[in-house]
């Protein structure tokens, strides 16, 4: 029997310690975890950040990334974007405090949501090599400044060192990092790919690349209009847990709950209120918000079932737009053939807005190339960005999988096409602090599976127009290797010109094979191509 | 355009936040994620504790689950243990302030490693039904008492309520919440299962099962033994980032750098000392570990790759052990046949020592039922603990399916085939906050490929006696279809009679199919079964 040991023994031991700390011994929970997905990670976070920062600011996004490897393993990691800056007096708290930002307590759709990323890189930078992160950054208008940033990990602080005014005034802002235990590679999961995604789910933005062998890639503006700002909004009482809708009323300035409820959550009038009333009999609605119980909350939350609403507005979602994924989709993939759908907007738990748009592509750089040919692959995305890895537990995945790819003639394991996924939403669910899966929630996943099955459709005549068309090809090209030899048995037995039964012994295979001169032509014009599309549409 | 906003006027929003609210607005992350999931979490965090508890104090568990619908999706939730209790000093923090604990800076194996799981159970009972958690604890020696335990978000501190003295002293903590937004399931990802698979991974464990129809389950120890406490362990240098050793340097008591090393870290010797001096000349070994620089300990971390290192102490781990799993599979699976594989330690990330154990067991109640018959599953633990979700991209399962079955003649897609795996270390690299998946270490990935695979030749030459055995059988039953005609047509001609030549072609056929005689016997004992087994042990 082992020696026995006592609570109060075991609780001398006892400490907090801070979130830095419990993210510098998790470091994989951040994506740090793998050379490769590290060093995406770093450029995911920035990158993430800028875009954020000019949507916010109404600026065209002009992003540019350069990974230079310094020694083995170890790299230079610069990206610098013409946002609106950050005033010297947050900067160290917003690269290096962990769990600091602007976007937390706002209700308002944006890449980032959790005020981790930033901090995280400095945190991995510092973990790898000891280096500061430099910063150079100007508002425009404010004065222009370069420093150092570290995190102090036993507090979650920011450590700043080096503050210094530049003479030039510029907008934007500049952050570079020295990170070891990363390596560069040009796969499906590198910095290109992850690039080359991100310019697909924002075709508003430029964004440079230089790698680490010094090439140059621009991936251009297709649009030259700043996605509409999403406006911050309200919570939607379906929405709500009892929890928040006690929060809510403590910390309200509103005289009464009546007026409370309509002050605060969206599609709630004076009417509605009158409506709920019956259903929470126990509430005093005149009392003030303040004084409201548990037992109050729950009865309102309730209530809330009871009564019918209008669904959560979806004007404070921001989607790509189906215009815009096909500009970036011809941009990028250049397909031959494509079907965009924007879905309506749907609610996830009780109330969260949310808008799926999927697309799917065939033709082009669309799937991947593999050792036998091509093969599909899914680009995912949540508000825009790019999600490269975990994608066995993503809801995206997940749904994609489900659809039965055969009842749309398409065979996802050999043919080049590309499934497009993008969850728009105040709130995404992400499975991990990451944030490189969507969870599992299955009125996400139903939603997605249905807009991915919608864009199916409208390529499917498209793809089973090819797949007969390749079909026919392959027996007209067996039956005429035939013909030479019959057209010249038939003159030698008939005396008659062997070319000219050539000629008649092609004609009537081609009647039986049509698509074959179908195909001839649309590879001259995009006639065939177009037809198809229309009849598509027509469905 | 879009209007334009100044980077003045977005950081009036600047704020930040605690973790408890991070996790509070993020709880799919602990694991809260869908209903039926949450459920087995809330189980999962308290039986991982209860188990930590008894092992670290010496104790054999015994721990009680009850699972007790009060309204719809509205659960109470109790677990006990008879573990060494927790001081009343320490009962509010413990369970009730996210990354506090007596488990962070320890560095020694244990199932739960971070501080935060109890503390997200009280969160999310407070979330979903505003209830505080109720909790009774005596230390046996100390104080009985009883009390509530809340969480106050906005600053991560416990709120305790209704202490009060108890009159009889116990030994063991009861914990008993109200969760709602949760749904009891009896399936593959339910509490049973988490349960079957806890004794599994936990032969010592005694765990007493209520489900919500009160059906009362047992499942009894199998070995009266409580595992090796593992001894906390230095770290050791081959595991060392640059900014570790440096944190170690800076608060370590020492005088000098070199005793430092020797006094800190696992192996160390002062020989070694003096074999790493050349490789790190730049380094002053006589200053005090205080003074170390980063450039001090960039080179000492380079000097440790240079020389040759003792492999980490591997006592530091315990694993379940050969015979446990045994017993336990027995115990549970009822298995025709297992093979069970405990590897030598490996370490990953250059220092951090881990051991991998792996069985593959057929029939019995191994594998799932399905429509169609049977599947093979993948039971996967980390320190005992089993993992039920996230299992696309966890290292087990990439693991798993990255193994060439064919080659071991074992269809998982269609055998009663359970291929278990447990792995252990001072710290698992878990992929996400909720642990419920093994990050993709390359190191480890390898290591259970390794491990399954040698577990699988085992029973190789089980199942491909089943197999052959199997074929042999419907072939004997086709060919003996026609033997009666046979028999009857030979009769006729020859004038013979036709039952004795109905035997002796019988006898004729079993002389090429001899499988399937002693299959029959086999049936009655277990001969053919033990001889199989013997031959595969000669492998």
């Amino acid at each position: 029997m082992a020696e026995t040991r006592k609570a109060e023994e075991i609780f001398k031991e006892f400490k907090e310690h801070s979130i830095s700390e419990f993210f510098k011994k998790n470091r994989q929970m951040l994506g740090y975890s793998g050379k490769i997905r590290s060093l995406v990670t770093v450029v995911h976070e920035y990158v993430t950040n800028g875009l954020d920062a000019c949507e916010e600011a109404g600026i065209l996004p002009d992003i540019g990334v350069e990974v230079k490897e310094v020694a083995e393993e170890k790299y230079k990691i610069t990206i610098t974007d013409n946002g609106p800056g950050i005033p010297s007096k947050f900067v160290g708290k917003a690269l290096a405090t962990i769990l600091a930002g602007t976007k937390f307590h706002r209700y308002v759709q944006q890449r980032g949501q959790q005020g981790i990323g930033a901090a995280g890189c400095t945190l991995f930078s510092q973990m790898t090599t000891g280096q500061p992160i430099a910063v150079r950054s100007c508002t425009g208008t404010g004065k222009a400044f370069s420093c150092k940033i570290a995190i102090d990990t036993m507090n979650n602080k920011p450590v700043v060192t080096e503050m210094e005014d530049l003479p030039d005034k510029f907008r934007g802002l500049s952050v570079e990092g020295i990170f070891a235990d990363v390596k560069y590679e040009n796969s499906d999961h590198g910095v290109y790919e992850y690039l080359r995604r991100t310019a697909l789910s924002n075709p508003h933005a430029q964004i440079k690349f230089i790698d680490p062998e010094g090439k140059e890639s621009l991936f251009v503006r297709a649009v030259d209009k700043v996605p509409e700002r999403p406006k911050p909004t309200k919570p939607h009482p379906l929405g709500l847990f009892i929890n928040d809708l006690l929060e809510f009323a403590h910390s309200s300035e509103s005289r009464k709950i009546s007026s409370f409820l309509a002050d605060t959550f969206a599609r709630v009038t004076p009417n509605k209120v009158d409506e709920l009333k019956p259903f929470a009999k126990t509430v005093d609605f005149e009392k003030s918000p303040k004084q409201l119980t548990w037992e109050d909350a729950e009865s309102l939350i309730k209530a809330f079932k009871e009564v019918k609403w209008i669904a959560p507005d979806a004007t404070t979602i921001t989607a790509i737009g189906e215009e815009q994924i096909k500009v970036a989709l011809k941009n990028i993939l250049n397909p031959e053939f494509m079907n965009v759908v924007e879905r309506k907007p749907k609610v996830f738990r009780g109330g969260i807005p949310f808008i799926v748009e999927a697309a799917v592509a065939f033709g082009g750089t669309s799937g991947r190339e593999t050792s036998e040919g091509y093969a599909g692959n899914v680009l995912r995305f949540a508000n825009r960005v790019p999600l490269l890895f975990d994608s066995g537990t993503c809801a995206i995945t997940i749904a994609a999988k489900n659809v039965d790819w055969k009842r749309y003639s398409i065979d996802i394991d050999t043919q080049p096409v590309s499934i497009f996924v993008n969850v728009s939403s105040v709130h995404i669910p992400y499975s991990g602090v990451g944030k490189e899966a969507i969870a599992q929630e299955d009125e996400i996943i139903e939603e997605i599976k249905l807009a991915v099955m919608e864009a199916a459709r409208g390529v499917q005549h498209y793809i089973s127009g090819k797949h007969k068309a390749a079909e026919e090809a392959t027996r007209y090209k067996t039956i005429m290797r035939y013909a030479k030899q019959l057209a010249q048995d038939v003159a030698y037995m008939t005396g008659s010109d062997q070319k000219k039964i050539e000629d008649k012994i092609e004609k009537l295979v081609l009647k039986h094979y049509p698509k074959v001169k179908e195909n001839e032509s649309a590879d001259e014009g995009e006639k065939a191509e177009e037809a198809i599309a229309e009849e598509a549409e027509e469905e």
